[in-house]
């Protein structure tokens, strides 16, 4: 590791290095790439001290800038954040593996049998802001589907995530392995982050993680495959038959608990007949909890003295104390309302009729859809992953919350004993 | 249809009516797609003479433009070839419908169940080059999955495709759906192109079938994303343990069988143990053939005569009765040069040694690697897909062979009864 080509710190020159490298993690068992994901959650603890002193220093930095609130609080890392994040590394060592799972297996007439088999995709390149977690979560996750990750972080957690990539490093070098199947850029000029992201013989995927600016300015840099979430519109459909007290739950549950993730609603559709029962009672609810309502005409008549919503208001992710109200006519307007207005991420009807629960669920083609349940399980989480590195609003390969499975792709192995097409 | 936003022939008009035509499409039940792929069959036979006068014009332009060989012989319809085409349609209507397939279910500890079903694209845009059946297919395979579908051919086979794309919409329009959910763009500038490239908004996908020229001006313009197939680089290694003869068979078969040919044999790795015995008797065979050797040095003492092969001739697609040879000392050795040289569609290994037929599949991620098979197989219909739309070689959403279900992507459908996160 002494010449100079493996030590160059082009951004061409260090993918080129994680390329090479992810072929060694490709073909790491099962059981050694978990030993090698504890292994990287106990070299974060034996450097917490080193990771609690660079985070003091990016913290002192950021407020120096004036960063302050949720930012700040987003970078801010302490021995229980540290310990959680090496906690989150042994549970994606515990996840099952994707590489090598057979998916389809089939014997053609011939006598060839194909089967589908899960492969890595080669070299994944997470762009991502403030959170230092971010820089072990993303590493685990890629790492544990058998690829090589070349992390771009953000440059308010400049010393935190070389610190803790530092220690994921020298985790990777004690097991055998070539450390650069972990890279943080430390170049974090925008022409950098470009030329990474034109790299498409080099790098599979990239997959952007912050606002929405960042996620723009990926998409529109990006010769290599992106995978984006823009943002999470959500709607609940109050269906004419739903139950209003399950109805009420799901909307304090996902307006309420956590206003500010992509998760929660941002919009509620109310069926006509059920209008006048539901929805006051539902808005003093709301009221109650600090949310600030905007609705249409209808939704003002019954809920007096509340904003009025326009297209923009319903096209917004407030990610905050706010919810757009609009009164429907039927099932097919909400509809109508959801693919003119929606994200794509996720949307819930509450309904007691089973027709209109599978009228709805057929006619949307967002990331999730739910009948009866709370936005907020739209999560890698909730929903069985895991873990996850995202969630993909972009229709193509993996959409909705993306674990360690999105990670890989299926590949065909063919074993025959002989078998010729048109041998001459 | 005859407000001006409708009939508007500008590309992102055109695009939107197609997406909006998508929806209608995504909502039919597979027996009615299936009876409407039969009618685009029947419709097509229908206008059987107006698409061999159509053809006939555009082979006529061609002539005079000097296009000759096997670009004119891709371009030529006859009533057999269109009877081909109708019958292509007829099987993708039998086909296993992938829109509503449920890949996975589980019910989690708070009750919800979860289930990844199977939903459409959305819009893709096929952009292709001479072949006129190309319309025919590709539309067939879109709708199959409930997508809608824009079409960008060649200039060479404007009439042609206007004429299928014709009986095509007609078909769509007498089973009361919105003709736009298949779009034949009749603007072949290249600006119109770019155009239709950068709708993000709108097109779920591009995939470009033709020649590299044209594929990587669509992966360079493109803001949408992009399933591309550059080339069939496709080795066979010969292990040390194969049986010379079924080596011989697949070399023959993967070499002279259909030069032209993506899955065709570009480059031959021989072990050295088994070179004396196996390459002169099958240099012979294939020269015998026609086939034009070059290979390194070892080769070139055990086949006399040939030419050397550089780095550049390791990295060719021939498409024609070339091959390039070369003799490895090992298994590792074969495999690194795979890595090095190869395009990640097909490699193949001849071997009687169960554990290196093993360590070749788990070493190599192309999208097929196949043990004692021909790289011939490496074809849709081949390997059970029934039709392909294209072949992979990007590594994410689709790799291989794709087929009507590389054209969906699973979502998430949630059921509950009224289960809530974290209710204030």
């Amino acid at each position: 590791m002494t010449n100079p080509a493996s030590t160059a710190t082009g951004i061409r020159a260090q993918a080129l290095r994680c390329r090479d490298a992810s072929r060694h993690v490709a073909r790491l068992s099962s059981d050694d790439k978990d030993v090698l994901l504890r292994a990287m959650a106990d070299a974060l603890m034996a450097d917490a001290d080193a990771i609690l002193e660079a985070n003091a220093r990016d913290m002192a930095q950021a407020e120096a800038k004036g960063i302050a609130g949720a930012m700040l609080d987003r970078l801010k890392l302490d021995p229980a954040r540290l310990q959680g994040i090496a906690e989150a590394l042994r549970l994606v060592a515990a996840l099952p593996d994707p590489v090598g799972q057979v998916t389809r297996s089939e014997v053609r007439p011939n006598g060839i049998r194909i089967e589908r088999v899960r492969v890595p995709l080669g070299v994944v390149a997470m762009v991502y802001e403030a959170r230092p977690n971010v820089t072990a979560d993303a590493a685990a996750l890629c790492l544990k589907a058998g690829n090589g990750v070349i992390l771009r972080g953000g440059s308010e957690a400049l010393h935190s995530n070389a610190a803790i990539a530092s220690a994921l490093r020298r985790a990777l070098r004690e097991h055998g392995l070539p450390e650069d199947a972990l890279v943080l850029l430390e170049d974090l000029r925008r022409e950098a982050m470009v030329e990474l992201l034109q790299l498409s013989d080099v790098v599979d995927l990239a997959i952007p993680r912050g606002g929405e600016g960042l996620i723009r300015f990926v998409a529109e840099h990006a010769r290599v495959p992106v995978i984006t979430h823009y943002k999470g519109v959500c709607h609940l459909y109050v269906d004419a038959s739903a139950d209003p007290a399950l109805a009420r739950r799901l909307l304090l549950d996902g307006k309420v608990s956590r206003p500010g993730v992509c998760n929660a609603l941002e919009t509620l559709l109310v069926h006509a007949d059920i209008a006048e029962t539901f929805l006051p009672a539902a808005a003093e609810a709301l009221q109650a909890h600090g949310v600030e309502l905007r609705g249409d005409a209808r939704s003002r008549e019954l809920v007096p003295g509340i904003a009025e919503a326009d297209d923009e208001d319903y096209a917004t992710e407030f990610l905050d104390l706010v919810l757009a109200v609009r009164v429907v006519q039927s099932l097919d307007q909400a509809i109508a309302h959801i693919e003119r207005f929606g994200s794509d991420h996720t949307e819930v009807i509450a309904t007691r009729d089973p027709a209109n629960a599978e009228r709805f669920v057929h006619a949307l083609r967002s990331a999730v859809v739910m009948v009866n349940a709370s936005s907020r399980f739209s999560d890698g989480g909730e929903l069985g992953l895991g873990a996850e590195i995202g969630i993909s609003t972009t229709r193509l390969h993996a959409y909705g919350p993306m674990g360690a499975e999105s990670l890989t792709i299926e590949h065909y192995v063919v074993r025959g004993d002989g078998q010729t097409r048109n041998l001459p």
